[in-house]
């Protein structure tokens, strides 16, 4: 039987500002994960998130960023380890809390933007929040990039991890993604997209930029949530997923190790 | 026997910016306030605070402020129920995470500043506060001024409330505090402040601004440790309560109901 | 001949938050309003509404707030007459800053939400506005609600001031605009908006909400950008006035004293 | 005659928060550099900061940093060019008008922390930051690190540049300053820095680590106001300097081109 999570970051919007469609996407995803307050959200849009993640019966997760509002977490930021780790475990109560009265436990940990990216790259920042997850509880599953220094630091610490996998982006044939800046980086064809995501679900491969076919691991495809046509997307994946018999479920279902 | 509780707020410093001698009131203390990011703190001064309360083998509380770091907590700001309550929360949630990974639990609650003002006055305030409380974690103690809504609500939220009282400030009539523009209403002679907190321990009563004899439960005594005075002031009053035969024993060892 | 002001607020966007379609409502209106970073905007946000304004042609006037970005200003904040002045005299050289770039100079000044709502009614704080404006620019205009503490605050610190008034709002007799909670504060007829709106230009009349015919100054408009449904209701009023023969210009090409 | 300046960075308080003795080192030095409110400082402490300068009869900076209190603009920030201009001309706004009102006028600018130690290497930083300078005001002077890309972006941008000298910090032979981390970087010895100063005034002259002469310009020095033990050294500097028969006057009065 095949399998995938679906996962997207929401609950991003701030005080009178709003970013997402969360009570739109939140039914048509396994696995939600919710910004913490640094580079978005609020505590009462966190509220509203895990009601609408409880209401709907998914999994929630921690999203956290840098301390980075007007940039929304997307800018890089040279934090200490000291700094990373007290920030996760700050963003990992704080949501916590907020799951703890809507009845629902923290699935998985997510970084977002800059934190993400950096993190892929810089073993000392990834084990720094990947410390800070173990010593919160060890049974969370960090979710990040394949092949990248975020899954080497969580197994170190003893977690889980999923392997994240992008359905409209190209990778380089060390299984890395390929620079969004880089001509060819972003798939916009959909149908390619969504045959790219079949493929390495079930075969476990994709086609590098290279043209060379290379392995690659896919627990969760990240899907966005931000517009109608984003919305689409997620239902014409989760409609061809189904129909290839591809279920979805959350992280926790998967079983890795 | 009698028995008293000795709090202080701490955990107020932001970065490079340092208030309050943490190291120093906290071994003198039995229940520490540690502000949690909102109007004062960051998340690695809260660890390096929970570390300090661990080693010194007292209680923690959270001590939740209005979103004002820039007025420090202490400007009066209408905001709404569900805010009150979800903002509780996540600055609830944030420090017992990092409690958790130090082997603490939160003892109590102590509202800052014009959050506990505004809330002393105004029972819809207190409530948002208190179901926030409750709804977390309904074993946790709220520390509140004796007579105040906040007390009421907890009550009505079926949490246990400890009174808490100052030793270096008037009283009305009426119980409440005299508010600290008016003549007379902070208490300068520090050797009739630790007689009035004696008298208010051991009789239950305490001599109002009018020269009345009113009652009063002393569950705790809020301290400071903004510098040399206040900390030789703490010394003060602990040994003078020892000798009174007066023990100093944190909120949760005092059994109210 | 009979003449207007249309004003709007704008520029609050914030970092990836959109807030407002500035684009289509600047060419739209006279003098436009914008937010200087403390209850909304930043910076690029700010660039981007000068460079809009100057293009346009029109005037532009600083709109500054309460430091309460998570609650965009609307909620009443319990500041000092020195904060008063020092974040209204902050937020006018932000901005004014940002308009010498761009060769504009700043109109006219109008406090936002809470800032606005508190000042019309305490004296104290509208001076503390008005003084800053006064020592920072006398040639400012100050844009504020007729009849208001904040209009009487300008003129004591020798400032031009401009009397706003709202389409879509119900005044009580005294020319105070009814509280918004009330049951017929709002005017949902938009034919009855714009009629009344001429009828005040026209015959500097409007009748209360108890059916008495009041005298009332209407220098200024005030219209919103944050919609569809918003930007056909100036287009709306626009070619309303037009065909009454009223002259939409700006505040400073009013005269007033 | 030998003259120099001597330039401190202050008014960096926030709120409750105290950095600094600005009342003390105002007098001793020449060129103020006021934070503007995002690494440090709110608009009451610039104020205060104005006040002093102005009584004190000195000069005064825009001393503009990274949007990071928490850091305090100490940690790199990947900001875009639109931003970094936008960001600086913001803060120098808002300096400026804080300036007027106190009857000052704007001398020169200096980048904080993160963001001088990243321009000095960065051109497009530095040159972000010259454009806002430039379009604001091309009188101002740029105070930057000596042969750093933030001189040769004011020199480009046709704006003065003042260089400044460390007295407390070791030179690599090719003019840079030696990383901080590295062993002999920092200079303890106060007598050897205070001579090392008066040759590089003197002379045009400086020892670098390496043991070989090399040529320097030195127009402005920097020292701190944090603390009894930094003010000490002020006095001891300016003393000895006046002994030497150097003058210590503003930037503006140094001439450089």
């Amino acid at each position: 039987m095949y399998q995938v999570d679906l996962n997207s970051d929401l609950g991003e919007s701030f005080g009178r500002y709003t970013i997402g469609m969360d009570q739109e996407i939140i039914p048509l995803i396994s696995s939600a994960n919710v910004a913490c307050g640094f580079h978005a959200s609020d505590p009462v849009v966190m509220m509203e998130a895990a009601a609408s993640v409880k209401a709907a019966g998914g999994q929630i997760g921690a999203h956290p960023g840098f301390p980075d509002l007007m940039g929304f977490g997307r800018r890089n930021m040279n934090i200490s380890f000291e700094e990373a780790k007290a920030y996760t475990l700050y963003q990992l109560g704080a949501l916590d809390g907020i799951c703890k009265v809507h009845g629902l436990k923290l699935q998985h940990v997510k970084p977002h933007g800059a934190m993400y990216n950096m993190a892929a790259k810089d073993y000392k920042l990834s084990r720094a929040i990947c410390e800070a997850v173990a010593e919160f509880d060890p049974k969370l599953i960090i979710l990040g990039l394949s092949g990248s220094q975020t899954i080497q630091a969580a197994k170190d610490c003893g977690l889980n991890a999923a392997l994240e996998v992008f359905a409209d982006r190209a990778y380089e044939e060390d299984g890395s993604l390929m620079d969004r800046r880089k001509k060819g980086a972003v798939i916009h064809d959909e149908e390619e997209a969504i045959r790219r995501v079949i493929g390495m679900i079930k075969k476990g491969k994709v086609t590098a930029i290279t043209g060379k076919e290379i392995a690659i691991q896919a627990d969760s495809i990240c899907v966005h949530g931000d517009g109608e046509k984003a919305l689409l997307f997620v239902k014409k994946i989760r409609s061809t997923l189904m129909q290839e018999g591809i279920k979805i479920r959350p992280l926790k279902a998967l079983g890795h190790k």
